[in-house]
């Protein structure tokens, strides 16, 4: 439930207020180097502090615990962890009665029979994208020369990022946004006709991410209202290359060498600082609810670099399913 | 590759031109009643028939080849399969030196290397979602009360779909379309908190549908412009129920009670009338292609009824992950 | 549940006395040569005939259904089929409220609620292992130069096979046996640490074979009666060739190049002309049974080459994880 | 490759010298309680300290580092890690060149390329099951009132254990021997026809155990030596009670609620203070290894808690297959 993967396959674990989060990963090949700094910069960029993100900062130090031996993977599991170190657990002790809209409290408390860990979201915390975020940077190494880039192309509607996240500070109210990602020097033929469908791969793991709320490859949505003559790419050379790139790099599920391209729309921030109303299940009445802790206006601003890491973790899987990645690398 | 599912788990198999296809069911509970006719309505559905679907006309007769006994599923793997009986394969001869835009033609050749059973688009057909509906009639009666609900919405960018179809008929050009669907009367708490989140798993079904090319849940890309005062859904009660349903009935990857509403985007169908552009692997030039072959219109007429069987197999497995479902109906 | 694998998958499915059995294979290269009288061989090797063996005769002749085209794999699911053609149902009906002792009968009842076909075994039959012959003749044909031998070393307690089944005709009781496997020019490294042992997942895949109750590999149990230092196999050359071989080929779970040995007991057969004593769920007496129905005496006998087909359907799942075998061939 | 299970999953990771071990379980139900004190009869069992075990003490503190809330199971993966404090790493750099009979050394170094971590046995040593009896702790209370004990019934050829061990430390060689474990008030119907067969599963967990060579189940090898009217067990009523329980237990491949009995061969430790000969890579000559570290002449006499553990597992993952145990205990 917690696993991704069929070859390179990583479990995530842990919580917002626990001891801490992290991933454990299975089926690496040998012989890849790794070291802490490599994970500076994806995990800097997924890291809060820049205007609309959570007052919460978290150092994330990857500690590289099993599966590395003299700076290099072994083939043995790879288990990285991240401590908690900046709790304010006592923020949440009130909302046990009053579920949060749009948050997880009211489905985890029924799943989970209130045995859940409820604090900061638990075990449903974004936080746990740390874990994501390490992976991909492994699975990046793996899939080169496969880049991967992604980034905010939309933030409340607006394609002013700025101007959209100022305004969104001013009301005290959280936007969405949408993620566009491309990735390039894909190999042809990754994915499978049906079930294991390179969107279907993507989509999968998309969904994973909290706040994702739809995913459209190629034109997408607008593929919907165009015409077979106008959706059709022609196909240019003997290596695929076509004119237009209306498929987003992927014919009958399957690769075809061109720039693989999704957009993904992510809802705004469930935690705002208005009043919100909501069912308080101990009174049994309808009341009003202010969420306190710290939160980001606009979760969309350090998405991009969990989408690009996702998207790596399905490649470098889908990769090594297709021999394309060595087992000793 | 071709297996979905957990527990209840379908393995889909055929080629469009070949002896046939089919669907073969593990998992599945005992003492299910299941008949010959209980597949009519929905195999009725997907077959061509209606203006804008294809003139190849398949009677689609299941044959319940293992796993039932009496009239009730036996808790062995059940075997349904479909004869192919109306295909006019030499019109995919002359295709082999020039893949056909939008197809897997190109892409087929690379992965299976000249090998794959090209006629019609061989294992790539939608041909191949007769084994789906077969398994859905069957998803559908063991996740009962759980009703689901399809529909195209949209044809050609045209809420108004007779016309759209005239206009494609008129027009000898292919369109696209939106298929809303909905399920009611769903348990709280099916989905896990990340990878196998009710969006990932239902999108990962959705995406093995030939031609969707985006999928979005409640507000889906619209919840990207919204802020969060608008899009928080307020809990009214203490079954979950709330006012607004942006969401989609969804919350941190879970059911959380209220209606499940997904949309999905499908393509104008990649074979049209109409002369195209493609590159010519035998000459090394571009050249034009004519598609011959009797191909739908708007294939997304024909495709609520896949929709609702892939949903109601994502459903199945998920309620029995649960134990929602028992192993002896 | 029915389905073992990780790439090279297959699934089997059928009954005794419905209309058949088979095997699906997914995730088999394309390209791959295979045409009906590859078959004819281990089939034969199945089939019934000698003395000892069942008097229901089938001809066992594999239809190629799917995934086959031009005499070659074409990378989809591969579906072979055969007809259940000598059957007499009649003999089992009253069987129903008298479980047959040794026999599936009892758990049977229990694990599917009454629903299960109980004709034969119905999906518990050895009858089923047709598939699993049929799978293997194309797992041989992968795993080249890789070349597996199986044989009957004891019957009944007795290295003279032929005069243990006469002992055995002569008092119409049945008996067990031995069977010895050995693999030849494996390559080093296939299988895991833990779980994924060579050892683990050849076991999990022999336990399938109906009547098989225990696997030694190398010295086996033998090996708990020995010293450290009469066991260690010294190792020889840089390829790791080795003096002894009391490892049967694996070490720490994985192959060491050397031969791959291992044993099985096969139980005998449930199924006795004698007459036994039985619960008689309707009269809630213990009663006589006298078991009709054809049966082999000696079901060891036909299982050598069940044996082998169960190892080269482990080998080549393993030598494609280890991507010793090509997606194309 | 490092998980084993289908619902109740566990993951196992870690060193022999390196920071230390652990478990990662997913698919555990909510609510159970679980704290420190729990584990401590089983890892006091696995502990060295008795004569004929290692000097290598380790005081294998069990932290619970995610997945627990107020010492109650939260349905997240829980962790549980221990750390390596006694580790004497420069005996084994020598060994490089020199690779160990009997042990891994030489296939880890062809698999992983010689990145692997070889200290100690690396991700290959014993020292990864106290990760499995930690997770058999809480399998154990999962499938209450399921009983399952483990012994060690012979050692070294011979059933006064104490004497056996005796003569080994004497010897200075190390010996083997066998374990018999059973289970009692298992539910009838655990299991499958064919793949994921009773023993097909407990098999595959019992190989990942290091060391273990052979499984039998019920009369198992003599089995083959019997008749069919001596192996029959007499049904003696409705509950499936047997007079003898030669089957150990499973028919057809699943439990017939009868007591599991099954027995397992466990080789002599590989590692032995006496001088041995084996092939060194860096000469090209066969030459005389003396192997330091600290190592058990009898690893049989710890394994039995460990055999317990992996049969707890299979046995929750089984159970929780067929609903008989909730997903909120």
């Amino acid at each position: 439930m917690n696993t991704f993967g069929r070859i390179f396959r990583i479990s995530i674990f842990g919580e917002s207020h626990g001891s801490g989060v992290g991933v454990l990963i299975d089926g690496l090949p040998a012989g890849l180097p790794l070291i802490f700094n490599d994970f500076e910069t994806d995990l800097g960029r997924r890291r809060a502090g820049a205007k609309g993100t959570t007052p919460r900062k978290e150092a994330d130090l990857p500690k590289l615990i099993n599966g590395v031996f003299n700076d290099l993977t072994t083939g043995a599991p790879l288990m990285i962890q991240f401590e908690n170190t900046n709790t304010r657990s006592k923020d949440y002790d009130k909302l046990r009665d009053m579920p949060r809209p749009g948050h997880a409290d009211f489905v985890a408390s029924k799943k989970f029979g209130g045995f859940e860990d409820y604090r900061g979201g638990g075990h449903f915390s974004a936080r746990l994208t740390t874990g994501l975020v390490a992976a991909g940077v492994i699975a990046k190494k793996l899939i080169f020369p496969v880049e991967i880039n992604a980034k905010l192309i939309e933030a409340g509607g607006n394609a002013d990022i700025e101007a959209a996240i100022n305004k969104a500070v001013e009301e005290q109210d959280s936007i969405g946004g949408i993620i566009e990602c491309r990735a390039k020097n894909l190999p042809i033929g990754l994915g499978e006709p049906f079930f294991d469908s390179v969107e279907s791969v993507l989509a999968h793991m998309m969904f994973s991410i909290p706040a994702v709320k739809g995913i459209e490859f190629g034109s997408g949505f607008l593929a919907a209202k165009m015409k077979g003559s106008q959706h059709n790419d022609v196909i240019l050379s003997k290596d695929g290359k076509t004119k237009t790139n209306h498929a987003g790099g992927i014919n009958g599920g399957i690769t075809n060498g061109n720039e693989l391209v999704f957009r993904i729309a992510i809802k705004p921030t469930s935690s705002i600082s208005k009043e919100q109303q909501t069912f308080n299940v101990a009174t049994g009445k309808i009341e009003t609810l202010k969420v306190e802790g710290r939160h980001d206006l606009c979760v969309a601003l350090r998405a991009p670099v969990v989408v690009e890491a996702a998207t790596a973790i399905v490649l470098a899987d889908l990769m090594m399913l297709e021999q394309k990645i060595k087992r000793i690398v």
